[in-house]
């Protein structure tokens, strides 16, 4: 899993039928000093996560297991709130 | 999954028979600032999109779950059509 | 998916079981105007391709679904021999 | 599998119901020196493995596999302590 | 798949129960020219693979087809051992 940021949503009205009522956010990773890396995914928030909030999100087939997302065709999704993170470099 | 904008098509006539009458797209993955990234995916559409526009592409084994493509051998499809996408950087 | 071609063959003949009698081809990614990427993959051919041609490679878990794969641990497979395919850059 | 030592933790209350209980380590992939290699991944501890050891980090769907993960949505997970690793280099 | 090199051995002892037995090996991939790339993987081997020999080496679930590793939580298994391969570059 990653750490990233929520920083936007998606909106399509066109889409897999599965995908509807389903919150697509734009996330960035984060790096552990806290700044941002380059890129971005679109994920499924599951957890009802809030803008600017720190997240974790899974990818891959995993995504479809998060709550409410068996066979839906997602590969990302927010499955959690961090409330902190603690590392120690060396 | 990621946006991405619709550049192209693929035409092959000898390919694995599920693959029959599906459309595969060429497209382009963007940034968030609406700008191309390096590389392309050959993705299955499976929601009707038309050239140029931006869409949703997921991958890997998801890519099988996009409507109509159980158990197709594909590892991409576009799953929308994208109307819009919202972010704040910073 | 991505669109490669076909550059060469591995031989193996100690390998695991459900291997036996798949063609192995080394096969090249390229960009859409056709040059070379770097790096290569082995994928097993599945539609009779030839060499040079170029051909549509599928990755991931999907390769197993290629016709005749089933339960075969392979990760990338040519599904297709690439007519033509067209794209607009801009 | 990756070579990876366990740099700290993540606490996230509001979460998917199936990661309760499990520890969500950061893990920092290795060289083959023993230095760090850039980026880091948050994976899922399923041996009681401690701070700063060298562990076996799976990555994918196969991390489901992990003892006591069936159907839990992570895509990353420590699955063995790593007591050495021998390598020549030519 | 890719081709890659045996390296060396990862001894774990504190791990997973169903990789109790397991060779773990450290694979380098290689270049078609036959120089190393950067990077190591480590693969479990499942055909009896001796050092410095050229292996086939397969990544994600498909490892866990390889002959033996059915539900193991592997990432990376080493399906053949390559007497040769031959490429034309141009």
């Amino acid at each position: 899993m990653i750490i990233a940021r929520i920083l936007g949503t998606v909106v399509a009205s066109q889409k897999d039928e599965r995908l509807s009522g389903k919150k697509l956010m734009i996330v960035k990773p984060l790096n552990l000093d806290g700044t941002d890396q380059s890129g971005y995914v679109v994920a499924v928030d599951t957890v009802g996560a809030g803008f600017h909030e720190k997240v974790l999100v899974v990818a891959g087939s995993s995504a479809r297991l998060a709550e409410g997302n068996k066979d839906v065709p997602i590969d990302a999704a927010i499955i959690g709130v961090i409330d902190s993170f603690d590392f120690v470099q060396n």
